[in-house]
């Protein structure tokens, strides 16, 4: 068979298992958004249907057989082209495929259906004993993927590599460590400081439909595209690009928290700015989707915080927020809007965490979901041990498993070795920030005019055009030449609250 | 192969194309309630392969190989047990289905899904030459279709027996003829009453979000279950049973307009309550879908006009609709109000027609989408001959297309062959109403006391419960022992509107 031929034939089933998978996505998202609940068992049976019929498809041994003629040619022997991209990545998923029995495959996106549906309920009734069962055969599912999956040193491993391709839990119990111990200091000093700024400001009365109107005029103005995507409500904010043309995000509100809502749609509206910048003629091919997790971390960690939270955002927003709540803001100036978001307190959410404690909070799951898949932590025991690793990491303890073990959706959905990457996201996304403001210089005058289109356009041309081209850490090393490294975030934390929180800089108080 | 093994096979097969099916319903909806625009033609990719591969499996031979298997054993030879009328109508499928090649399958699922778009925006814009290649291209692979599956006397009854199978153009044209001979007179005494009741009072301020609330409290009332559905809005009116637990019925609101969205709603609610009645046991097969458009209309028209249109539902309701409208409602009585709701007045809207004039609407686009199919009406002449045939029929013409020929969606959506399937639900409602009446006895004072369970009971033991048992005549002939008969709905529709016009009745007029 023509090596050309045996390509396209890869291209085309690409194709259909882009469709195939934006029917599922399509599924999941209305799941968490408008499913009414007697709808739960339904729903389970046809994803876990569509995610049986994509394993076959994606398993096919036809596969195997395209990818060898494709390599004995010299059609991807260029490395840096498209096409091996596709290649090396179409054989990724094909060798991922393979390990993992269809049955299995079914049997999680059935189980994950229903689980998310009682974790929701569990939350509210704030009753972990409810979710438990559900806990324990996500544990053990994912227990028998990674068995399925290999890995050299631990289980954790292969599931971490889902998420981030190349990452280790070595490599990221390093990176942990790197930044628990840079970040502790910089808290110590923060919560020493004098002058704190008054985070009260966020909680006043701040009606739902103008933090509606608010947020849908902040991500348009940063560039998320409406009429390719939706903004909606769900238990937990996710983004979700369920195919070319329809990617969808998602926040909640709460009337007296202005600063929940808000930065959750800055966030989800990052990964939906990546999702959106994808080259919409690679769609359906690895050349069009995203690279990792981590890479999608980097870009909504990106805009999130260094954007969404920096003076120059806010010296452009902070008037049209006054507008829409002229109670809660009209006397309050901007400097001080300013503090307020970025106040900093250890708390028991992560959503809600500043930038400087919410890596703890990954500290803390990486901890628990890696003893939970080794088998040192039972499910049964989490509401404890996340309690303990509460106070020990963060001197905080919750008062309810709803707010504790119970505050995230990842585990209900399966997703366990996620959360490392939003670390490993928010290291990448303060390197790629720092290279961008290196080659297009400082970008504060520009978001004070509301203009986000210099720094936007740097991302789709290095990271969001790339797709699947290089996860972090081969990301970082083609855009900096240097390896993944917190010093970019840490230091840009240091001076940010150096000034916030009027603290005396390191050098000077030695 | 022992028979009652090839059923079983037969019937996890149905269960699968049940998942499949369902999957295309969700996206479908979706598509009529929330995709962005720029979604179109992804979603067009998605319907179609669904739609393809829908088709692969009902047409697959190993369907054939099973039923003659079943046929040859006694296993369904008591015609009316349900494993006799899951092979019966397991074999319609399969008919169906290899008739038709999946190429055109596939055309139909990618044209008509860009094209409801096309509508919705030609609608808008009231530009029918933007919709019109749309049209041409859907009737012509309507008529390809038409082809495929074969006909006797017109190709039209190729479709019809789609929606209503067993119905034809000859028996359809002269249900319609006797209908319009009956009615025209009535319509023409009532267009003579002295006493008209005055509609406008439907047309005050009634504030959205109040009409929402009113709408899901009736629609709960009568029995629509929220925790099994859910309520939207959409460019037109529609219900789908997406799956079992799954029911979805949009409404569309004029602030302008107390009635369009609540009958909608009433009419959306009659539907979702066959959809919810289905026998969960029996989901998945034959036995647990609905029988036909004709049944569903049956139902949806029922409720929405013999109940939602009756004196005794408003004795209950009208206080709560003053309650919701307190300055449009204060001061106006029952009576008038139960007047304005069955105010009688040819117009050009189908959604919006009064019970006497509804089937003359129908009338209408059975005489044009008859002749677009036949090729004796082109696309580019339609709005010209929409307009003559409602000058002749209604006489009224539509001040524009996006009041004419471009009101519906069905077209758009490939429904060709469906509006008949109205005119044969409202004869075939008057007559269950009129049975259940005889059985139950008479239902005004239960409706006045807000209880509709004994009328939702007993359509759900003669009709819900029976899945595709009979379409609308059978059904009719085995409740009431006759034929599909307009007389019920005519003799109403005297009654009711000799008391509303206070008109003479006929026998003392000559």
């Amino acid at each position: 068979m023509d090596p050309s031929l045996a390509y396209k034939e890869l291209i085309e089933r690409s194709h259909e298992l882009g469709v195939l998978g934006s029917c599922a996505r399509l599924l999941s998202w209305d799941e968490e958004t408008n499913m009414p609940s007697g709808a739960v068992e339904a729903r389970s049976r046809q994803l876990a249907y569509l995610a049986g019929m994509f394993h076959d498809r994606q398993a096919d041994p036809r596969i195997a057989e395209l990818l060898s003629i494709v390599a004995a040619s010299d059609l991807a022997a260029d490395v840096e082209s498209p096409a091996a991209v596709n290649v090396r990545e179409i054989r990724r998923d094909y060798e991922h495929a393979v390990r993992v029995p269809r049955s299995l495959v079914e049997e999680l996106a059935r189980t994950t259906s229903c689980a998310h549906q009682e974790w929701v309920t569990s939350r509210k009734a704030n009753d972990f004993g409810h979710f438990r069962p559900w806990l324990e055969r996500i544990v053990e599912l994912k227990r028998a993927e990674a068995e399925c999956l290999g890995y050299s040193a631990t289980p954790y491993d292969a599931l971490l590599d889902t998420y981030e391709p190349g990452a280790t839990t070595a490599a990221v119990s390093d990176l942990l460590g790197a930044l628990q111990s840079d970040l502790l200091p910089l808290l110590e000093r923060i919560l020493g400081a004098a002058d704190a700024p008054d985070a009260s400001i966020l909680h006043r009365d701040y009606p739902v439909d103008k933090q509606r109107a608010l947020g849908e005029a902040v991500a348009s103005r940063i560039g998320f595209d409406f009429s390719r995507g939706r903004l909606d409500v769900s238990a937990h904010p996710f983004c979700s690009g369920i195919a070319p043309g329809d990617c969808r995000i998602t926040t909640r509100y709460r009337v007296d928290d202005l600063s929940e809502a808000l930065f959750a749609i800055v966030h989800e509206v990052g990964h939906g700015l990546y999702e959106q910048g994808l080259d919409p003629s690679a769609a359906g091919t690895p050349m069009g989707e995203a690279a990792s997790l981590g890479v999608h971390e980097s870009q909504s960690r990106l805009w999130e915080n260094i954007v969404g939270r920096s003076r120059a955002f806010w010296a452009y927003f902070f008037r049209p927020a006054q507008e829409q709540f002229p109670a809660a803001l009209g006397r309050v100036s901007l400097d001080d809007f300013h503090g307020a978001v970025n106040h900093v307190k250890p708390s028991v959410n992560r959503v809600r965490a500043d930038e400087v404690t919410y890596n703890l909070h990954i500290v803390v799951r990486f901890e628990l979901e890696r003893a939970l898949i080794a088998g040192d932590l039972a499910a049964r025991d989490l509401p404890g041990a996340w309690n303990e690793a509460y106070g020990r990491t963060l001197g905080v303890v919750p008062a309810t498993d709803a707010d504790g073990c119970l505050q995230d959706g990842h585990w209900s959905s399966g997703l366990i070795g996620y959360f490392p990457t939003y670390a490993i996201g928010d290291v990448c996304g303060s390197q790629l920030f720092a290279q961008a403001e290196r080659e297009l210089g400082e970008q504060g005058d520009a978001f004070a005019r509301g203009d986000f289109a210099p720094l936007l356009g740097w991302l789709r041309e290095t990271v969001h055009r790339h797709g699947r081209r290089d996860t972090a850490a081969p990301l970082v090393r083609r855009l900096t030449g240097g390896p993944l490294d917190p010093g970019a975030l840490v230091g840009r934390l240091q001076s940010k609250y150096e000034e916030i929180y009027r603290l005396t800089p390191v050098a000077a108080s030695r």
